[in-house]
């Protein structure tokens, strides 16, 4: 029998001020045993030596972001994360003959995420995988992104197989053990996943999964100048996952406003308040609950 | 009768990445009636604009660690910070004579410290007016640094009398509603106290208060080369101002093994794994529990 997974690669750092996944990686990177299972190869990868250094996101602009086809295409992109993400193509893909079968990139985030599993694509295996995690912890939920698939720019959609872990909430800059320690479990849990799959075993997961889709996302009121004209609102604030409805307040304004929830659909924010975000110009993604039914897959 | 106030300075953006000092100044400047009090002229400052510019602590070195009087007077010292603490320690000082009568230096951190009250100094004007603040919200808490006096290279040590007030946990770079309505409440609170002591009134206070003074720091378990060897245990994270005793443990190291508090008195952590201190070999500092007795201040 053939094995589907002979190589994964765990990754750490793809952020610099993302501590979890630095110092996990280096940890397996001093004790590569706990990495070994008999059916694959594992290595690992800090993705972002520089941003690491100098304990920032990035140096020039956010290597998670540098993926595209087009832009590992483009020789006129010649900045530190540009010429970084193409060596990395280059190690990992290309994803047309992906030399990592599976890639799990470890983050951290400001936002109330606990252990949110971002399948790299909505392929079954993905799913199937994601939902045994939901049996490790009962603070992983699974959530897809709007790209969420091989087109996307993230250095996990290198290959089709595999996701990220984003995992808080937590400040930038800092480790937090338990945080630490509950990524680790996950990955060991994908690591025995991967093995039994390789040995033809599928390790069992519960009937449906819950998956929350991202459709949108919603920035900070702001005024002509960029200035932010309001916070998240007190009520919003850490409750990702959890139900927003009409004329729930999402925002409070410098003013003392607030600015309610307007939609008719209840929808599940996540990412609230994500320190990297306000850059990009999101406060929150709105996502939509779906569930799957897993016992065909 | 000669008013003791005649000038109050609110700080916000010492630190750019601490948002609540950035944005409370930013309202106040925006809205200068909610500063107004009829017998004192209170101004605001952001503090370190390049470092707010770009979402960091500092440009070239932490502004809040410029301001001793051999820096100040030292001409070799020609960077961001170094040239911006000379002037605002000509708008606001000099120690001699400050312009500021009194400084309040609004900051934010990611230890659990509730609303500390940081004052400038141990003079009794400043003990009792942090006393005062303790009756505001049950989480207002009084330390006192090492360097506590107008000796300290520290913003506010340019007047005697005044403090900083470091609001956490949160994540640097994100704004927390009620984080910055606490502080607000804080700032208030001040401006309403100092108001009643020009016209020759003592607002009331506790008949005692609980100062923590700094009297060490600890740094985390490095190697040779500087490399950390281990987190904050699971049981100390977000336990700052708790008591630590021997034998608790401080540190889990990537091994898995235990580092214990090994002092034989009964101390109080603060700034627990505060991500701006890793850099400054600082993963919390001890303090002991002062009772002070108010009545004759």
């Amino acid at each position: 029998m053939s094995r589907l997974i002979k190589r994964v690669v765990i990754v750490g750092g793809t952020h610099g001020n993302e501590l979890t996944g630095v110092y996990l990686v280096k940890k397996f990177q001093q004790f590569p045993d706990l990495l070994h299972r008999s059916s694959f190869e594992c290595t690992t990868l800090l993705a972002n030596p520089e941003a690491i250094a100098v304990n920032r996101r990035y140096i020039d602009r956010d290597l998670n972001r540098c993926f595209g086809n087009e832009d590992l295409a483009n020789p006129m992109l010649t900045g530190y994360e540009d010429k970084l993400a193409k060596q990395i193509a280059v190690e990992l893909g290309p994803r047309s003959q992906p030399k990592a079968d599976v890639i799990i990139d470890l983050h951290s985030t400001t936002a109330n995420m606990g252990l949110t599993i971002l399948p790299s694509s909505h392929c079954p295996f993905n799913l199937r995988l994601a939902a045994y995690l939901t049996t490790l912890h009962p603070l992983v939920r699974v959530c897809c992104g709007v790209q969420c698939s091989q087109d996307a720019p993230m250095l996990r959609s290198l290959s089709p197989l595999g996701c990220a872990i984003e995992v808080g909430a937590m400040a930038q800059g800092v480790l937090n053990a338990a945080y630490l320690q509950q990524t680790e479990l996950l990955v060991h849990g994908i690591l025995d996943y991967l093995d039994a799959v390789n040995q033809g075993e599928l390790l069992p997961v519960p009937p449906s999964l819950d998956l929350y889709q991202v459709h949108s996302s919603i920035d900070y009121p702001r005024d002509r100048s960029g200035e932010l004209q309001a916070m998240i609102h007190p009520n919003l604030q850490f409750k990702d996952y959890e139900p927003l409805r009409y004329g729930d307040p999402i925002f409070l304004k410098f003013t003392g406003e607030l600015i309610l929830y307007e939609g008719m659909d209840t929808v599940y924010p996540v990412f609230i308040n994500e320190a990297a975000y306000y850059e990009k110009e999101v406060a929150m993604s709105l996502t939509s609950k779906q569930q799957f039914i897993l016992d065909n897959m």
